[in-house]
């Protein structure tokens, strides 16, 4: 059973009462987790993740200067919401990254584009997955999204089951081109 | 034989040198072409270039309103660059979407987000396509953009060729759900 048991309203919070929604308590299955904007002291720790990771290996970096350097980008994007998951020690076991883009398409919809979904080897398979996800889609609907998009390397099969599992269709082919 | 052959330098240019450089000349086939970035008055034009499509069609709505509220999101947003296309008469023969995203994965790597391209009939198949897209692989290598990805409807088998020529690789699933 999964429940959102609670959030933080103390926090600071900028100008936006949203804000103070943005760090809230997850319980899967009995154990507790924090969802949190990261900070910049989160980010070797959310390299680190990105790097265990069997497509990841290849492609990050063992120099943390280009992560600092784009974290500050997303920090000072208001569109950008870097998230960690803490489990209950403190340790960050988990990663996700949401932007909202709003849009003239499909009667001027806001979507919601999820990137760098990853999950510590510890905290995989039991669930958690699919509370983060479920969380991202109300963080979303709270910012006025009415669609959620991710695109998935089509070698990552397990992944693609996880994605049907919560709702999403494969509906589109996603291109990428390195500049 | 596509040229860029000059961007207006006297355009009122906000806070970056950049934006000089946004509204260009592109020649394609003798014919001249202006990209600029989306006023208000345009916002019609566009919503019309979005429903003139075999997809759009289904998708898109006769009420502007919703149209007009995404518009000033958009503009107001500077990672966001809603760019329309019009001939030497004036008129509006395009669009696209483009959004500069921060991220840290892929080493910190900033990505060109590329939404909603289309072009009205009496410019298609003459080369317009290409030019705009090159166009705006250098407009992200100037944001710092060093990865352009963009999804499209597995039925636009037309289009993926297009992509595909241009140099995209259609490595990923691009999954959409409706929150």
């Amino acid at each position: 059973m999964r429940v959102i048991i609670g959030h933080r309203q103390d926090a600071y919070v900028g100008d936006e009462d949203w804000d103070a929604l943005l760090m809230e308590h997850l319980e899967v299955d009995g154990r507790r987790y924090v969802i949190d904007r990261a900070g910049a002291d989160d980010v070797p720790a959310i390299a680190d993740l990105l790097a265990d990771d069997v497509l990841g290996a290849a492609r990050e970096s063992d120099d943390l200067a280009p992560y600092e350097d784009a974290f500050l980008e997303i920090d000072a994007d208001p569109h950008q919401f870097l998230a960690v998951i803490r489990s209950e020690g403190g340790a960050i076991v988990g990663t996700m990254q949401l932007t909202t883009v709003p849009g003239l398409a499909r009667g001027g919809a806001k979507r919601l584009l999820i990137e760098g979904v990853r999950l510590g080897s510890s905290v995989r398979g039991g669930g958690l997955g699919t509370t983060l996800l479920e969380w991202a889609h109300e963080y979303g609907r709270r910012e006025g999204a009415v669609l959620a998009q991710l695109t998935s390397d089509k070698s990552r099969t397990d992944a693609h089951r996880f994605y049907e599992r919560l709702g999403y269709a494969a509906t589109h082919e996603g291109f990428k081109l390195t500049l």
